[in-house]
């Protein structure tokens, strides 16, 4: 297990809150034409010019969100900005800047701070994402993420929620439930290790389910792919919660029903082994696992030959008139409803 | 004192998150057509068109940046907003769109967290703020806020930390130091409190110096009339940690020294009165209590007479050449050097 305190340990105090704040942020460099001011004002200055600024933020909360004995920092941070990067894509627009908040109680010294922001600048740097900005503060208990990301996009070019049609084919990237065995995984390995101590964690032969846990990726590439071929999905939303609560969404949003297919929702061969050892039902771990940080969207019928086309998307159903409700066409005959299983954020860690 | 959970205690699971964010937002509306989807979606979509996107970011922290004990949860909404606003309003902007994060611990009910966004919605109504977004969720211990602001400026408009010239003049809006010393009287009648709960706060008397502790509001005002005067502020930043820190702010970034002269600096009567009651000076809860959210900005020597003719301006100083450093001439003859008081919210809650 990971010890979320390294070796050396310089104390938040000793730097102060600006010197804190230069020597996490001194490595990193904004290449983003549009990024005319970044950190070292009162607010970062951003210009678009004839596009729109898509905002979104979010929220990270140790104990809620994640836990620091099986998450290492560095991913934890790669995850939040990759995390909030992904809600960028899931309007079809192209992620920026990136605007850290970090609260942290001394029980952290420095460097577990640097491992975060290395984590971090990872991510903007494999997607070109600009730090332009944030806040350092204590907190009394805990470690607390917030996280906002500007990205741009052609006004034409953004997709909501609520603009799927009847018909429409629903569609998904990457496969489903890898991220979910991948926490389950680790939990068990937590749980070893707690009772025991002097056990080594069994995690060999599982990388891609952890990885899919530790290290989850904002499909930039998916909707490149789709620009090129040509198509504009008509709704789209990024798979955090499980494709229960997603499909879900778009369905409220779009005042529609839909039909899933069991048989056509993409699980990959790790994941179905791993439901097994668990003893879960693989579909189970797509419909209601989340953070797998897959797009979920709707296409038009006539644009179903492209999309086949592209290597990485899944057709798993379709959208139907309102009445028809939300079901998911079981592998062995019957239709089950979709539910969401609520919010278990307010009640416990996943 | 303030009881932080009013009578009425709905418990926070009994809504779901999406339920609960529904709920805290439900009566928000958005009114700039700027704001083209605000809630509901993966990200807010903001169109400035020919203008450049400000984005400043806050973290506020039970126990740290806040007291629950005497700080009611309306004002700490309120508070919050219009302190994200302000860092706005210090670039020579206007803030447009809202983002609240909130983490809360089950310990608040549901009636707390609409107390906070009653205050949250004052101040966007007042300013004509849209809340566009944000996140909710629980946490382990404790209030956690995190609020990012979006605002519009024309790009010839933003006004920089780092622009200030040598022999430009040094302003300051307002007056100062009296939102310090309604946190000292605060903090004087919750310790008397806490030893005897029977005695009624001596708060009567003191509203000026609570308003400015509890409900602090950004200076668009002042931007306005220096606009209207066909004044443009070669530095700016508004006033959080104190007159020390942000001038030394100002004079680091654009690589300058600054005389400013105590007796120019504005303090209000009440101010000076609270100041003798708690036995210090008045000027050091200017130099240095924060809070204030005044605006501090340089202007050219040539908009003197402009700038004098705003009420509610005062021209406290000026920027030297760098090798004369940064100095407070004090009413009784010496020249006192400034310095920052360093970062108290990282040992302390202020």
């Amino acid at each position: 297990m990971i010890d979320p305190a390294p070796v050396k340990r310089t104390e938040l105090s000793s730097l102060g809150e600006f010197g804190l704040i230069k020597h996490l942020t001194d490595t990193f460099v904004c290449e983003q034409p549009s990024t005319i001011k970044g950190i070292g004002d009162d607010a970062a200055v951003i210009d678009y010019g004839e596009k729109v600024t898509l905002v979104s933020t979010d929220l990270l909360v140790e104990g809620v969100h994640f836990d620091l004995s099986y998450m290492p920092l560095r991913h934890l941070g790669y995850k939040c900005a990759a995390v909030n990067f992904s809600d960028i894509v899931a309007m079809n627009g192209t992620p920026r800047q990136l605007f850290v908040g970090l609260s942290v109680s001394n029980r952290f010294p420095v460097e577990a701070l640097d491992e975060i922001y290395a984590g971090i600048k990872l991510a903007c740097e494999r997607y070109h994402v600009d730090l332009a900005g944030g806040d350092t503060t204590s907190s009394v208990h805990g470690l607390f993420l917030s996280l906002t990301v500007t990205g741009e996009a052609d006004k034409q070019d953004v997709v909501y929620r609520s603009t799927a049609r009847e018909n429409d084919l629903i569609c998904v990237s990457g496969d489903l439930g890898s991220a979910y065995m991948g926490l389950l995984l680790l939990e068990r390995e937590k749980k070893v290790y707690e009772a025991n101590p002097d056990m080594q964690p069994e995690l060999s032969g599982y990388d891609y389910i952890l990885e899919r846990q530790l290290k989850p990726e904002p499909r930039t590439d998916i909707i490149e792919l789709l620009k090129k071929a040509g198509v504009k999905p008509t709704s789209m939303i990024d798979i955090s919660d499980g494709l229960a609560s997603e499909v879900l969404h778009l369905c409220e949003d779009s005042g529609l029903g839909c039909r899933i297919f069991e048989d056509k929702i993409p699980l990959d061969a790790m994941t179905i082994a791993a439901a097994e050892e668990f003893n879960i039902q693989p579909v189970t771990a797509a419909m209601n696992g989340g953070e797998d940080y897959e797009l979920l969207f709707t296409i038009a019928m006539n644009d179903f030959e492209k999309v086949r086309a592209i290597e990485g998307i899944s057709i798993i159903g379709h959208m139907t008139e309102p009445n028809a409700g939300t079901f998911l066409a079981s592998n062995n005959g019957p239709l089950i409803k979709i539910e969401a299983l609520g919010w278990n954020h307010m009640h416990d860690a996943h």
